[in-house]
């Protein structure tokens, strides 16, 4: 069976808009073929310049950068607006950022993250010459279950879901409906090594299933269809 | 910064009522202080003889059992039910499950999932004479996301969830809401390394941040208020 090894990349640095992040998770790293690269959407959104300005003493400034985010706001309750964005996505504040990020800005979610995988991944093959899985992850709140979790919001080169339908069970049962949001696992136990504070927003996942690293999307695999939610 | 291992724990083999769980984990694989063992609820429920017999070919006897273990019903849409158990989880199918169950038979949750990890947590130290973290996990799916992921229904031993709340942030501003479900996260992890269909129902993750093992329960953590819930 497998073994998974999950490891936090040290030495990033404060990330700016313009910088190659493959460029500098290259020299910080040695990667292998078949390594996932977790990013947190922070750095990606930092190096894609999705900064905006906003007034630290106004607090309807911040609130007025989540509205733009949102395509729909599903629940609001005080300071905490819970929405979709444009990606689909739906979580706290449209994903947008005060921490970690100077202040006087708020860090938006990257345009396309499934995109900004794919850069990624293309600029790890260009200067490392390796063949990665990337995912962008970040922290989302639950329905029902306190606390947070990292997930994906974007990959390239790993498919966002396993589906093990079809296959049998150990007692010989066809398993029925086992589709497995290993993008948003992996995610998960990159957050593990990376901390919150410490500034460790690049992590490697080493060991992955080699079926898992296909052509993958989270747009298009994990972001449920309006049609088939039960909970707007 | 931290390096983490998860592997599963090959030789389990089929689980029957009555069986001594971490006495059967401990002759399986050799584990250290400071390990977080976890374990899949459906040998929890084999174990604890939570199992419940149904006529396979009375589509109405499942349906039967998921209510019985359901104290509210939040929402149906053919066959699928979501619903809360009487632990608080809001889950599909009130947890029953028929996969990985000898035909005939259903797997109804642990009575008490907390108390369940604690049990292992107890045999382990006896058996092996070891400090671990334990886990029971379960696959649940996500109210606006595709797929699903294992997250943690007990947990001893290790704390459900990091507060990060009143440390800094790598710019020095003050982090507000940053509780992280450490054990959720634990328990997606433990998944990759499992499969659904090849019968490794035990993994270990090594490594973890020691200060993380300490008291915890997922029902008293993790588990939300429905007076803070916004979507019922």
């Amino acid at each position: 069976m497998s073994r998974l090894e999950v490891f936090g990349v040290e030495g990033i640095g404060e990330i700016r808009p313009g910088d190659d992040l493959a460029g500098i998770i290259a020299e910080a790293v040695e990667l292998l073929d078949g390594d996932v690269v977790v990013v947190t959407q922070k750095i990606v959104s930092k190096a894609e310049d999705r900064l905006v300005a906003v007034d630290p003493d106004d607090p309807d400034g911040h609130r007025r950068v989540i509205l733009d985010e949102s395509v729909s706001i599903l629940r609001r309750r005080g300071d905490l607006v819970i929405s979709e964005t444009r990606h689909g996505f739906v979580c706290a504040n449209a994903g947008v950022d005060l921490s970690n990020v100077e202040r006087g800005y708020a860090a938006l979610l990257p345009e396309d993250s499934d995109r900004s995988a794919r850069r990624i991944r293309d600029g790890l093959r260009a200067r490392a010459g390796v063949e990665v899985g990337v995912i962008v992850s970040d922290t989302f709140g639950r329905t029902w279950r306190r606390g947070l979790t990292d997930v994906a919001i974007g990959c390239a080169g790993i498919g966002a879901i396993v589906d093990y339908r079809g296959t049998e069970d150990s007692l010989g049962r066809e398993l029925h409906v086992t589709e497995v949001a290993v993008v948003d696992e992996l995610a998960g136990a990159a957050d593990l090594v990376m901390g919150k504070a410490e500034g460790i927003p690049v992590a490697v996942v080493r060991g992955v299933d080699p079926s898992w690293l296909r052509r993958g999307e989270v747009r298009a695999e994990i972001v449920r269809d309006p049609a088939e939610d039960l909970f707007r």
